[in-house]
This record gives C-alpha cells, sequence and structure tokens, in this order.
C-alpha cells in the first residue's frame, strides 16, 4: 500500500465557458493518513502552512461567477508544494515560518522524488489539459488566474495589505487589477505584494502562462478576509468584476 | 447575485486509466451561505442527513487505488439530492429522517427548478462526460460504481449490516461482490441493503449504467467504519480489492 495513493488534483466547473482558468494549489489542508500528520503540532495543521484558509472557497465561488474551470490541489503543501519545483529548497519544508516539520526531515532523494511524481505532476499535468481544452472551446486568449491567501500576522509582524496581484514576466492583467481597485476603494491592492516573482512564488504561472504566452496573474487575499464561507463569497464576487475588467483591459489592448 | 451559484460538482483523478468510473453524489454537506443553513440546527448540519459522511474520504481513495476517475457533489443533499430527479418527492427533502429543513419547506416550483438546474444539471452532465472519455480511453466495458455511507442508527434502530452492494436491474457485479465479501469474512455485507431499487436510490445507476448497458454497482458503508481518513482509507483498500475481483467475475461472463 502507498502512503501516497491520494488524488492530487480535482477539477471544479469543468463545463465553464470563461476565457479563464483558475488554479488553487493550496486548497487542501489533507495530509495521507499514513504520513502521521509529518509530526506537526494540531496549532500548524490547519494553520497557513498547510494550506491557503479560505482560498478554495472563494476560488469555487470565482469558478461559478467567471464560468471558469477550476484546478485545485488536494494535498497539503506541507506534503509537496505545488507552485515549487523540485529543485526549490522549500518545495517540502522542513520548517515552515516558524512551525517544525519533522516527517519532512531527512528525506532521502527517492522519497522526495516519490512526493513529486505522486503530487506535482498528476496536478500540472491537469492544469495543462484543462487549459489545453478550455483554449480549444473559447474565442480569443485565455487567461490563467492562480489564487491564493496569506496570513495576517507573518514572523509576528501585522500585515495592512488585503488584495496582491502579482505576475511572473507578464503584467497586464495584474496592473490594471490594481489600477481598478484603486478607483473602487474598498480593498487595500498592490502589485507584486506581499511577495513577488523574487520569492519564487510564480512557479505555475511561468511554467503553464508565461511559458504559452498567455496572459496571467496570481491573486493573494489576506486570509482573516475570506476565512468563512460567506466572506470568501463575497470578496469573489468582488473580486469576479475586478479580474472580468481587468482581463478586458489587457487582452483589448492585445488584440487590438 | 445568485444564491446557488457555486460548483455543484469536482472530478478528481480524471487522468486514471482504470475501466472504471467513481460516483459520489454525497460527498459534501456544503449549503451556500446565501441560503442561511436552511434553517436546519447545528446537530443535523454535518450529520448523515447532509452528507454520506465518510465517503468521499474513502472515494478518493479508491480513485487512487483504482487509477478510476472520480465525480463528487460539491451541494449538501437537502439543497438538491443528485440521487433524485425532480418528479421525486425527496429530491429536495423539507424533512429528513428526523430533521425538519425548514429552508425547503413550501418553496415554488420555479425555486425547485432553479436548485435542479444548478445543482443535478451539470451533476449529471459531468458523469455522462467522464463516462464518454472513460469509454473512449479504455478497452473493455467500463464499470460504474456509485459510493454512499449509512447511518448506523436509523429511526432509532441499529443496523448490524456492515457493507450493502446494491443494483437496479443488473446484478452480476453486486452478486459477485457479496459472495467474495462472504469468503473473506471480514465486513458483514449483503445484497441490497440496507435499502434497494424500491427505495428510489438507484437513480444513478439506472440513469448512467443501465441506460448505456454498462455493469454498474452502488456501495454502501456504515458510516461509523469510515468517519476518519485512516478508517475511510482502511475500507477503500479492503473495497479496492473486492470490486475488482467483482468486476472480473462479472465481465470476464459477459465478454466470453
Amino acid at each position: 500500500m502507498d502512503a501516497l495513493d491520494w488524488p492530487a488534483v480535482a477539477v471544479f466547473g469543468d463545463n465553464g465557458d470563461g476565457a479563464v482558468v483558475l488554479v488553487c494549489e493550496h486548497a487542501s489542508a489533507f495530509i495521507p493518513p499514513a504520513l502521521d500528520g509529518l509530526g506537526i503540532g494540531d496549532s500548524a495543521r490547519l494553520s497557513h502552512v498547510a494550506w491557503d484558509i479560505g482560498a478554495l472557497d472563494m476560488a469555487r465561488r470565482l469558478c461559478a461567477r467567471m464560468r471558469a474551470p477550476l484546478v485545485a490541489g488536494q494535498v497539503s503543501r506541507l506534503v509537496y508544494d505545488c507552485n515549487r519545483p523540485l529543485e526549490a529548497p522549500d518545495c517540502i519544508p522542513a520548517k515552515s515560518e516558524v512551525h517544525d516539520v519533522p516527517g519532512n526531515r531527512g528525506l532521502s532523494d527517492a522519497a522526495r522524488r516519490a512526493r513529486f511524481d505522486h503530487i506535482h505532476t498528476p496536478f500540472h499535468d491537469t492544469v495543462a489539459q484543462v487549459l489545453d481544452r478550455q483554449i480549444a472551446r473559447v474565442d480569443g486568449p485565455v487567461t490563467l488566474i492562480t489564487l491564493h491567501s496569506f496570513t495576517p500576522v507573518y514572523f509576528g509582524q501585522r500585515r495592512d495589505l488585503e488584495l496582491g496581484f502579482l505576475f511572473h514576466s507578464r503584467g497586464d492583467v495584474a496592473e490594471a487589477a490594481v489600477q481598478i481597485e484603486t478607483r473602487k476603494g474598498v480593498m487595500k491592492a498592490a502589485v507584486n505584494a506581499p511577495y513577488s516573482a523574487t520569492d519564487g512564488v510564480t512557479y505555475s504561472l511561468q511554467k503553464h502562462g508565461d511559458a504559452r504566452g498567455l496572459p496571467s496573474v496570481m491573486v493573494e487575499v489576506r486570509n482573516d478576509l475570506i476565512d468563512t464561507e460567506a466572506k470568501a463569497q463575497a470578496v469573489a464576487d468582488h473580486l469576479a468584476d475586478t479580474l472580468t475588467q481587468a482581463i478586458a483591459a489587457a487582452t483589448q489592448g492585445a488584440s487590438a
């Protein structure tokens, strides 16, 4: 019996006819039971180190509002972080923020490779297939949107930012989205914050967006704003409007 | 804004190359937040009336073990029961077992139809599409397996049965599975128990299995045997073996 033999990925709303594909790498806090919780404490098990709190609820609502297929990870990023290549030192973290992860210490290369093969590979194969299907289904460019949340307190520092729009090398959608948010004046938004490409967080964008020449953006929402289903719905409805406008502004220029 | 605008369905392990499609109608207890929990009490909200406890965990493990795509409902059966047609009196129950569901009382025909259109239709469209894809992908017949759990105490009566294999009109897989279980002597199993087709529980089997001439079986597991991830894994591993053997026995006869 293989401890890692669990689905790495799920696809929601695969029938959607929107010109968007949504990706949520850190949608799940699931750790296969045979890994004994990786030895982490109860306080970390459902914390932001294990998953992006609220991100799946927000992503599901966006999936329905934008008629966009959603590809969501089904295993905790503590087992393997699907937004990281195998070369990244933090793809299987032995420490995440302030929390030790004993079950990730001293893994053999074969054990690391098994995590990559069972989790990273099917996840990214599915993203590629869903993008292929959506590109064949709709007219015009398909925009890739990855959906994340961030903790309000990081290494003891409180964060005031509410909303970040990040990009790898192509910033048209991110820049347009922040301009729209600034006009709306409802949420505190910025480009390439609280992280940016130099922090190694734009792996999925680069791999599936930039590599195909597709417009793309990574959305980061402070998790205290989406930590109930009702709050996640409200932020998703706000974002659906912003993202739809931003895509129109960015791709209008490209197709003119 | 539409209260029902949430994904009705997710597909796990869509790359699987097994000659099986798994379906879990009652995988989720999710009630769209705008429906205010349908007015049910906290004790019912995560009980067996809202979903099949443990069924998704078991189904996810079976998905990986049998390399079979899994189609899983994403909305509580209290909102719409995807294993019922719109004509069934209990497709949107105003009472479920001993629990009243105030939010389902006195719904207009239009409101019932909206539930059907937003939940039943995309769910069953997705089952049909995943079956189409799997039939095109593999050699030989594809078996449809629906996965459920049942409560140990129903209307005050304790149930000794642990495992049921149900069928609509074609019982070859179900009969073979119970024979295998009897030989194993580990779980207490029976055909067409604790329910059967006359209880109206084989809608999905009939709609997607019998209607296409595919072998099919509905599995019912007593939910106290699968109410943790580790227990669900153990039962799934047991069932993966039984179901693989039963399918071989049933389809060997058919293809000979």
